[in-house]
């Protein structure tokens, strides 16, 4: 059954490798939550899909369970209690283990077919994870649609036709004739296996736990591996959700559905246990780097891609466009309230000041006028809450509240109470003034809307300071403001060294943290950011291992 | 010029990767050392410039020279007395560091075209990296011309053709147009950078000073990244020719040399040292499993790819040609001593005995056969010699001495006198019987001459014992006999799970410690015995990260 699954989404693969390869614009899952592409009952539907889970267990029939969880915390304030299925960490690691070889022998073709129609259910359900992820990620709703549902289907796409693209690259079946002289050749008929690691275990974060989760999911599945998905506690439902269609999927093809799992731990020893468990063999982790790296130095017997936290900057030498900068950069501190791994923490101005369009401004000039085009942005409360969405966790919410000791205040974080989420945390970005060598106040993630306008003695040192944070500290972006290309030239280079993606002049309506699948590369896996990127060949390429057997013809 | 070079040598590189791809016989380096293919001259040449270096300091002209070091021990007793510079390791990173914008620069054209142009002149050399393998190896003259020389080359070609591919499939320009409804299409252009990790340290073994060097050798320059090659004490002419190879293009096309230095450190707290060096961003290692492990431990800033010791096995189930399977396998044990980490270590008989074409043959059958088998192999002392070569190390010949009292003796090991080299530490191969219970004995790698025929309850617990074995022990090779497909079958599936390649009936001039390059895989990255596989996709991928940049057009 999984061959007609592979007929019917061969078309899409192949467009999504040769995307891949392009790296111009595509995306087969519309991004407009619009009905006239999802239909015009998809909305409601898709609120009373979500709302169905509000208050009960979440039905996912998998083995071993011990018991039941639940407890996500809303940012928006709106109660959600739902509970799903804890389960032993033995048995689930059994489980997949004896879903494997099965899994296995359905080959990349066969996978392929299977995660391909996952993920076009998946984007049939794309309001329902909506609402999940704004739910438990705080995220405003026209992001979680697009970050949550389309975009995250875009990159658990990318993953999967990179996935499949490495295995059939293979070659599957050689005749092997090496000529003896004037005797006969000898010849050896060879077979060539792609073989997954062994079971893989996702880890999602509260902020995307969608987007920063299915490409790990689907590269795992793609490459032969059996998946245990860990949501972070904040952000359960929506992995569910996407544990719930796999398994439907799975089922209808007569495979084992314990092929994909929910883990839900909750404690953090218990994710442990999991990550260090021989029969563990690859993990993709999206977090704070403090227990990544404990992933990272203690998960010994795995693979383990991680995306990590880091300074992310953006220097600003000159520009022909300071109003249209300005008003780029405000946009970038408030999408999200800056909660994303690839916000800007930083903004790097020389002491003397920047050349403009409209005359030269000092450094203080900058600071003022980088809070007035932030003001002047979130000045509409709709369209304020439209960007800021709500803060996700306390911990973020106490960072702002302790921020404003690291610097100068340019502009206060404002609570901003919400028209219809009365318990909402919703904040409005800190910006701070300091120098370049108050290293403690801005050389770590501060992450939320907590950005610093940092002094540097002059460009060239602004170059090497952004260069060495990210070397240092790691960064997943990085921009820079110039009109000189000799001066644009010395960034490029300096992120060639520090592996960050460079935004140049962004002055328009892309934004240097947004990333676009099939075309920007996510992280570099280069620097102390992250160890991988989405999706190089890297990120796919040891997720199996091809074994070979020969005989003599 | 490195232009002029790729342009020379782009048909050589298209030719491999096709080849790569159909994973069929293909080799652009004659393996035969005729004078047909290599000159009249080629041989008598080699072997002056080999005499050449006797007794003198090797010139290479690197940076930071301390002093010199020589001291390999010859396995055939022949003085070499060739002093090797000695190096500041912080001052050999400060170079190489130095050297990479520069070879970072020439792109993977450029690269490729100065590698390609440097295996042609290393395959001009064969001759005299033949002799140089054969008296630090202690490997016989035929294999140290093969396996050194256009084996090697082939090797390196393959990890240089992957690298090349995996860097040229990058997309290095997009024009992004994202439509925006009825308004102007957002539109960006996209760079792609292929971008090194950092500076590449190559750790070479002393059996094969080349064969096992040249792949993370090619594959880490070809990805842009310098390398410090750090040989095996007792094996440094063949690396050091190498080097000299390589500086001499690399300076001919006005590149800096320091982009491949020779790292001779005399100590292995200097390794350990070089290892750890927070500029070290990747580590080729082959060699024993505790310093390998001990680098996967302890050199965590760097991307370690180790080919390891392991416990290679056969099952035999049954046969139907029984004195071709026999000659097979004592030409397996007697080829190099057994000193490859590919040849047997265990053959796993059913402790009923098998069935074969001459009736059934008991356990002790078994034995007996196969102890003759290797005594008429070796009856010949001409055969023997060119078979056999000499012991590499002394820690061997004490292996071999101390091996007799972990089972029955089938067959002892006995020294044998060499006409041409009075010193030549030669043994024939020892062969012991045990039981499968007998774990302490067989379970563990006993590098060099030593095989075990171990007895197992019967053939389905043969199976289990070999898959558990490469899978706690690791392992590289894998061969079967039977003539019951649904027991090769089991074979096959035993295969996948513990990832290791697998011989089937091999009774034919194919062995099953010998890989093909461009066709087989060495090693599978699967199991303890290695983490990567010459040349897969991942043993490249990761070699370099894709840095991008982007602009508003």
């Amino acid at each position: 059954m999984s061959t007609d699954l592979f007929a019917r989404h061969r078309a899409l693969l192949e467009r999504a490798v040769q995307a891949l390869d392009a790296r111009t614009h595509w995306s087969p899952y519309p991004e407009s939550p619009s009905p006239k592409t999802y239909g015009e009952e998809a909305a409601a539907q898709g609120r009373a899909a979500f709302q169905s889970y509000l208050g009960k267990d979440f039905p996912l029939n998998q083995p071993g369970q011990t018991g039941l969880h639940g407890g996500e915390r809303s940012p928006w304030g709106v109660p959600l209690d739902v509970r799903y299925p804890v389960c032993d960490p033995e048995q689930l690691v059994a489980a997949a283990q004896a879903a494997m070889p099965a899994w296995q022998r359905l080959g990349p073709d066969g996978r392929a077919g299977i995660l391909a129609e996952a993920l076009q259910r998946l984007n049939q359900r794309s309001f329902e994870v909506a609402h999940a992820v704004m739910m438990t990620s705080g995220q405003a709703w026209m992001m979680a649609f697009q970050a949550g549902g389309p975009h995250a289907q875009d990159r658990g796409l990318e993953a999967l036709a990179g996935a499949w693209r490495a295995q059939t690259a293979v070659q599957r079946e050689a005749l092997w004739e090496k000529p003896q002289g004037k005797g006969e050749p000898l010849r050896m008929a060879k077979r060539f296996e792609p073989v997954g690691r062994g079971v893989a275990l996702v880890i999602g974060c509260a902020t995307f736990p969608t987007w920063n989760t299915y490409p790990g999911l689907f590269a795992a599945l793609a490459t032969g591996n059996p998946v245990l998905l860990k949501p972070h506690r904040d952000a359960i439902l929506p992995a569910a959700i996407t544990v719930a269609v796999l398994r439907e999927v799975l089922t209808e093809q007569g495979v084992d559905p314990n092929v994909v799992m929910l883990a839900v731990a909750p404690l953090r020893n218990a994710t442990q246990a999991l990550a260090t468990h021989p029969g563990v063999r690859s993990i993709d982790y999206t977090g704070g780097s403090t227990f990544g790296q404990w992933l990272i130095d203690n998960a010994r017997q795995a693979q383990v891609y991680a995306e990590l936290a880091g300074v992310n900057t953006v220097v600003i030498e000159s520009t022909d466009a300071y109003r249209a900068m300005l008003k780029n950069m405000a946009f970038t501190v408030s999408l999200y309230s800056g909660q994303m791994c690839t916000t800007t923490q930083a903004f790097i101005v020389p002491a003397g000041g920047i050349d403009t369009d409209e005359g030269h401004k000092s450094y203080d000039d900058v600071c003022a006028d980088f809070a007035q085009a932030i003001d002047t942005l979130l000045a509409d409360p709709k369209t304020a809450h439209a960007l800021l969405g709500a803060i996700q966790s306390e911990d973020t919410v106490r960072r702002i509240a302790d921020a404003p000791r690291l610097g100068t205040v340019v502009r206060a974080s404002q609570p901003l109470p919400h028209p219809e989420f009365e318990a909402a945390r919703v904040q409005t970005p800190l910006l701070l003034a300091c120098d370049a060598r108050d290293e403690a106040a801005y050389m770590e993630e501060r992450f939320g809307p907590i950005s610093f306008i940092v002094r540097a003695d002059d460009a060239d040192a602004a170059i090497a300071l952004s260069r060495r944070i990210a070397l240092d500290h790691g960064a997943l972006t990085s921009g820079v403001y110039s009109t000189r290309p000799e001066f644009v030239d010395a960034m490029v280079e300096a992120s060639w060294d520090a592996k960050v993606a460079l935004s140049i002049n962004l002055t328009g309506a892309v934004f240097v943290n947004q990333s676009s699948a099939f075309s920007d590369f996510h992280a570099t896996g280069g620097n102390p950011a992250s160890n991988a990127s989405y999706t190089d060949a890297a990120f796919v390429a040891n997720r199996f291992r091809v074994v070979q057997r020969r005989w003599h013809v």
